[in-house]
């Protein structure tokens, strides 16, 4: 990747944790490229945000007068500066138009979050938005989006815009119930290493079947680690199986609705998600989402810049 | 109640984090009793089970050789002497006839659990059992009883023989989706103090919905916080809500069998049970579940000494 170029924009990924800045220039070439800890909790005690942009800014020698574009938490309340929620349906062409800019030496855009009022269930997104647009600039207006993680989204993309989404907490409670609940007795010492795969596809199984309960299904793999014997990954991988499971059959309208999911994730997560998906009748494809975020950051920063030229 | 009478038996209750004793006479009238934070964890490290039983038998100077009958932890492979589950179906006034004995200088009996194997899904319990056998000392022998707890249990009881059990994480999970996933920010700063019942019974009919998904509705808490401005207590109470409702959709079958679900547990759980048991269209009822463990040793006291004289 070329390293010239004059520098158009600077483009951060701030999320809770961790903090990513790219310099790139008109064509999208990264140029330069900084990471860090200093994600949202770590600069909004003393409002550190202004300082540590700067400080990151300054190590990849960008001019004092290039602008900057923020996905993510910098915008949520307790952020830099609150960036309000744009409300489903929403085009992710759009997002530019709806961003807010705290005082600073130079121009900051912080991107807004995506909320669901009237689409269906309360619901948020604040980072993922901006992944979206990245997904949309790659070429794919249209089909169901499954981002697994901590909490997984999955969005309803048509021509561009979200029409409506959901949030499912499948990563947290994987980690809560593994680690703090007493089925954390039965797991393995160093965590689940190696999903045993036909443990995961009869435990998704049994959670896409009729009069299925995951918290009835729960306990029994911890009465099984009592009354059995089983292979040291078993619980772990059940457990991670029923929680997929339950979380597909959740989204069983969304999986069968004739649209191709595409999942966004780690390479181990998304071909758990694609098997689930597929023992459910749909269709799953992997979608690199490595560059996403500059990707939709950088959509952004053209939107803003190139047509206010 | 009586303080005289001659010593017949020691009862004890002897669970992960606490310890109960009585002693009691030969019409099982309480003669002393003593409680503590003895419990299993504390005693297993350094395998001091004889030592504490014999300080709080002294306390209440029971004679030397006085016998004492013990159920719950201190029965389990990690307590004082493994008592074997015995499998379901199983007839509680047969318990007496599976304890172990550890070698001590008196007589001490420890009722085994129940496990099930053949009739459900692997599941066990530990303590529970002797609290049945008061049930059924009490005059009810069918019907399904209802546990609620940390780990609720349901029970399928038949003229006094357990045909087969179902153990619910339900306040497990409660405590560490509340007190440690996201939704935490969402929650009373004081804990759930008092359910709003409007809420409470929406969460429960919204999870006996058709195409409830428990996952995917857990979110919606976090994201009502945020878009609009719910009551205090209205977050812990939709979490109850839909976690009971959960809990009852997953045991419908059982709830609709057209038996009186008899449940046990601490008033204001049992009333959100009872309530939750009513809007699936079972009918409940309330058991006062203080003196079952009591009750239940003292059974297999009689059942042990009395046959044997």
């Amino acid at each position: 990747m070329a390293k010239t170029g004059t520098p158009f924009v600077a483009l951060a990924d701030w999320g809770t944790s961790n903090f990513r800045l790219w310099l790139v220039d008109g064509d999208g070439v990264v140029l330069g490229e900084r990471q860090s800890a200093d994600g949202m909790s770590a600069c909004a005690k003393d409002n550190r945000f202004a300082a540590v942009l700067e400080e990151h800014l300054e190590a990849l020698s960008a001019p004092l007068d290039l602008p900057v574009v923020i996905a993510g938490m910098a915008g949520a309340r307790a952020g830099w500066l609150e960036a309000p929620y744009v409300e489903t349906p929403t085009a992710l062409s759009g997002l530019h138009l709806r961003t807010v800019s705290p005082k600073a030496t130079r121009p900051i855009h912080i991107l807004p979050g995506v909320c669901q009022i009237n689409t269906g269930p309360f619901d948020v997104m604040r980072g993922e938005e901006t992944q979206l647009a990245g997904v949309v600039a790659g070429g794919i207006a249209s089909g169901v989006i499954c981002m697994p993680g901590t909490h997984c989204k999955w969005v309803d993309l048509e021509g561009g815009v979200v029409q409506r989404f959901r949030t499912v907490m499948t990563g947290e409670l994987f980690d809560l119930i593994a680690k703090q609940s007493i089925l954390r007795l039965s797991m393995p010492q160093d965590g689940l290493t190696q999903t045993d795969e036909a443990v995961f596809i009869e435990a998704v199984t049994e959670a896409l079947g009729s009069n299925f309960s995951l918290t009835t299904s729960l306990f029994s793999i911890r009465a099984a680690g009592l009354l059995s014997t089983p292979g040291p990954q078993d619980a772990a991988s059940r457990l991670s199986g029923l929680l997929i499971g339950a979380e597909i059959a959740g989204m069983r309208d969304w999986v069968n609705a004739g649209k191709t999911v595409h999942i966004v994730g780690s390479k181990s997560l998304s071909a758990l998600y694609a098997k689930a998906i597929t023992l459910a009748g749909g269709s799953a494809s992997s979608l690199d989402g490595s560059a996403l975020v500059r990707t939709g950051l950088f959509a952004a920063a053209q939107a803003l810049f190139q047509t206010a030229e």
